[in-house]
């Protein structure tokens, strides 16, 4: 079972085609649910891959285009017909609270759940932070103000070596503090170092999705050596120019991007409606990076 | 060919399914295409069956619930990348203009055609008309204000037996005198019986769209012997209670509107979310009238 992993609901861009649908990923960190984006249809495909909306508790929307968002309205009011109750945030700028609290006060009234907005800016800030895990924005370049988000796992405590706490009658008032990289002295001032009481915790799980942008050099360095990178491809290499004018992406960029930052994998998507085929997004990706997964609606991605 | 067809993009209700999707129609008259309500997921649904945006001039909402409305937003944003120019009305209420234009104002600015909006009450009325054709509204009884439409061809002129007007010298300028109806009068004085230099046209054709609304016994004699009815079999007649109570009409009621109105077919539609099979609507509509339809994503009911 992955406690971290990434479900690909829509990896189409703004023209909606047979293939590809709007923008919209689900990660599952520990049975939570967080969603990036809700592009219309999104409700639909969260419910294809049998995912629970009770678990659903945080909505980060990159940036205000209709492809991103226009998937919202739908899944809340049909949010509000379950009688779910429990409580949704939507972490999006001060506009797209405005707007969406005007549409949902038209057709979501008398939600029976707490539907809070979390403002949030165009610059690198963590905006949400718990004992496990924190969530940070990074500012990206696109048509309108967008931002990149980045998931990351805390460190976590050093795992206890059962035998050896016992063998040396560590107190369990002790544990935490030995969790946490203590050694032991002992009554008769002899120390038994951390090392021999513990073991290396499993590693903490990143992931960052960076969709839309133009290519920006000094994204990896604020992106960091995550183990998962969804950056947008929405154009291949021969459409460079298009893709500078039109502030997104080529494959090679992306791939750039994840060889920078050290990322383990590459995760592709937001592809233009012109290309027939989404394997050239790839093959050109491996031209820079090893590890790239091509995108596609429906995929899950496990991150451990 | 036909030249008035109903295709349907969505028959199901509130509550997304992975049979069926939220409302949408769509009427193809001679070329021309019109939209009644338009639920998420309908741009997608109108171009599986490979209908041309460029020929959709005009979108009828029924009432401002969001299964019969989120769809819109979407497809205005992408007919705005089409770039198809032209221009399209929308017609709904007052306050439903409104919040579209704020929504459109956001996510869909900048369009390259006309939108223009054409305010309608819950009330009978003609709302549109041509030469050819006329719309119009009839206030049904759901939780909010919401109208049925009824499309009607208006009569045609007589169609001309080209060897009688040939054989009586019937000169050019006559022929549409001779087409409304009137004689042909000689030089002479003899009288030429328009029945004899014209044949009946072809009949006049109607549909009318039901949705949503409690059974009202008092609708069948507003809509008229149409060739085609749509009306809303939310419920099965097991659950006519809640129907009632929800402002919906169960199968059997819906039939009992198309035998009162005349109508020559019933076709149904806005399922409930909690059957498993359809076809027990057409059987409980088949106990009260003989010609029902069978509803699903995908058909096309052609009138002529």
């Amino acid at each position: 079972m992955s406690t971290f992993s990434i479900h690909t609901l829509g990896c189409g861009s703004a023209k909606p085609t047979m293939r590809h649908q709007p923008s919209s990923t689900v990660i599952d960190y520990r049975g939570n649910l967080f969603m990036i984006d809700c592009g219309e249809g999104a409700q639909l495909a969260f419910q294809r891959q049998r995912l629970k909306f009770s678990r659903l508790r945080h909505v980060f929307l990159t940036h205000l285009h209709g492809d991103h968002v226009l998937g919202l309205p739908g899944m809340i009011s049909t949010l509000g017909l379950g009688g779910a109750g429990g409580e949704m945030t939507i972490h999006t700028f001060e506009d797209g609270a405005k707007i969406l609290k005007e549409i949902f006060g038209f057709f979501a009234r008398d939600l029976p759940f707490k539907l809070d907005f979390n403002v949030i800016r165009p610059e690198e800030a963590v905006i949400l932070e718990t004992d496990s895990y924190r969530v940070r924005t990074i500012p990206l370049k696109h048509r309108v103000p967008t931002v990149g988000y980045v998931f990351e796992e805390k460190s976590k405590p050093r795992h206890i070596v059962r035998d050896m706490v016992d063998f040396h009658n560590v107190p369990f008032s002790m544990i935490n503090r030995i969790k946490a990289g203590e050694d032991f002295i002992k009554e008769d001032g002899t120390v038994i170092p951390n090392r021999i009481l513990t073991a290396n915790p499993s590693p903490s799980l990143s992931y960052a999705h960076i969709s839309d942008t133009v290519y920006m050099p000094d994204l990896a360095e604020k992106i960091g050596p995550v183990n998962l990178l969804f950056h947008e491809t929405t154009y291949l290499d021969s459409h460079e120019a298009e893709a500078k004018k039109r502030y997104h992406s080529t494959a090679r960029q992306a791939a750039m991007v994840a060889r920078d930052a050290g990322a383990d994998s590459l995760l592709t998507g937001h592809y233009s409606s012109r290309y027939k085929s989404d394997e050239d997004f790839r093959k050109e990706a491996l031209d820079i990076f090893p590890n790239v997964i091509l995108n596609r609606e429906g995929l899950l991605t496990r991150l451990d």
